[in-house]
């Protein structure tokens, strides 16, 4: 069987989890790791890593570029960029701004297949949202993340004067989702559904009651939820909070009539990239396949059927799975 | 906006559940229902109800037929005399069977959309178990059903000399469902992962042990599993065992190297018909839609894009969903 090429696009923590995924399936090969930052810098790696802009040149070598660049600064440029030479694969992640990113690249992906925000939110957890309020229409749909580490936090917190070392867990209250799963449709703020809790390693002499206030009155990330800050000590951090777990559940409450249904889907992660990479993986394999079928252009997980994710053919999935 | 033309063959238990769910979207509108059975037999029905050979005088009034049939002994036949003639979606559940009957409507759908199995498993859960094993290939799937009620098991109980009524819960072992929870990845044999409880009213002067032994000993059906037979009076039977609940979970327990990571979809159903209707009705949507595009032949939920699926146009499903 011929192996469908990949290559990575950024080696930070989801190019790392990228790089394990696809070196542990059969149908695939990594060619080449592409980063911005100088290869020496990196000790170990199962393949060739080489500057961002050298990928021009091997075009011809690379079935699916799968994109690992951050949402904010990397993707918006990346994105178009990449999908205008290959077929690409990303988790862009800013939801507000995936209409706007998708047609960036619907633009230039006129021989090439690209599928946008392809993680586990946006990505799995859209795609339950989808199918549960196509089925029950008379409901509701409800997002809890968590337990796990926020990347987008904790680097919030970072930027705060006299920070060292600082992580956020985001955990949404029992009560709400006890609340959801007994049918009772509430309406919640974002207040009632997370709790985020920050542990901080200040430098020394610095105020830790105006960081804690700094974090807990932040707009947009801290100020309308119930936030706590507490102060620990380097070796505690190193020791406990260096690790990226993840996960969440979505439900979907709704009714027939009379009758009550209740559709849920969660995910509980050890690692946050290497999952995410994960389904990176499964779906480089879709957008190769339609990219062979000639389905162009921006895709979405609302776009490719289940059977173009797995390495089993449509008959074995028939036979086997459904 | 043009609604799309609903027609329902078979006016059981989940062809009310049809209809149901056909009356409160708006995008659909029901025309008729078809039944082997006297039309006069039936009090209620929001549509006229018209004998099943008068469907082919009503190909150019529907865009989809439902099909509500048995899959053992309706279905084989009605599905591919329906698919010849309309767009259909059927609920066709018996597992073994499925490649077959596929492939015998696919033979027939040269000019029509006809999507099988879609109602939760067959249906959702292969969608989740295809999924989620895309995503986690070193993992191990576990399907477990109930709490609730399996039709073709009480019915089986039903065929047994001295049966007046009969009712089975499906109930998987909680042990077994937290063994699989906590990423141990258990060999389960049937015996370990379900309980067959059963609750049965016998005729006067019955022998109560030998029909008690007849289910336990069934081969197929109660054999391999965990049995126990409850014997009941008629006032209890129709007081706490005639609704029709059920559900289960999906769990896909893997891992990327050594973090380990669980995906669970759970369904909790109060009416399992009504719940099976409303998943083919929002197939009724993408049959539809498919047939629109010369998207024929016999197509399976691994084959159907999200998509398809909503009353949302794809731009407000990926502005509000993604």
């Amino acid at each position: 069987m011929e192996k469908i090429r990949i290559g990575i696009a950024g080696y930070g923590n989801v190019g790392k989890g990228v790089e394990k995924a696809v070196n542990a399936v059969s149908d695939m090969q990594l060619i080449a790791i592409f980063s911005r930052r100088d290869p020496a810098a990196f000790k170990e790696s199962s393949v060739q890593i080489l500057p961002l802009n050298a990928a021009e040149t091997k075009i011809d070598e690379i079935d699916v570029m799968i994109l690992c660049g951050g949402s904010a600064a990397d993707l918006p440029e990346q994105g178009p960029y990449f999908a205008s030479l290959f077929n690409i694969v990303d988790s862009f992640d800013t939801h507000a701004k995936i209409p706007e990113y998708l047609a960036s690249i619907d633009q230039v992906a006129k021989k090439t297949t690209a599928v946008i925000a392809s993680g586990w939110d946006p990505g799995l957890f859209s795609m339950i949202r989808a199918l549960s309020g196509s089925i029950l229409p008379d409901g509701s749909s409800y997002t809890f993340w968590g337990s796990g580490v926020s990347q987008g936090h904790s680097d919030a917190i970072r930027q705060i004067d006299g920070v060292k070392h600082a992580v956020q867990y985001t955990i949404p209250f029992d009560d709400a989702v006890n609340s959801v799963r007994n049918g009772e449709r509430p309406f919640l703020t974002p207040r009632q559904k997370h709790l985020r809790k920050c542990f901080v390693v200040s430098l020394p002499d610095a105020d830790k009651d105006k960081i804690a206030e700094k974090i807990k009155k932040m707009p947009n990330y801290f100020i309308d939820y119930e936030t706590t800050v507490d102060f620990i000590e380097d070796d505690e951090y190193f020791e406990n909070h260096t690790e990226m777990p993840h996960g969440g559940v979505v439900l979907q409450s709704g009714k027939t009539g009379e009758n009550n249904h209740l559709i849920e889907f969660s995910l509980k992660l050890d690692s946050n990239p290497e999952f995410t990479g994960s389904i990176m993986v499964a779906y480089a394999r879709a957008a190769y396949r339609m990219s062979k079928e000639g389905l162009f252009g921006a895709k979405t997980v609302f776009d490719v059927p289940l059977a173009y994710l797995s390495d089993k053919d449509r008959d074995s999935l028939i036979k086997e799975l459904l």
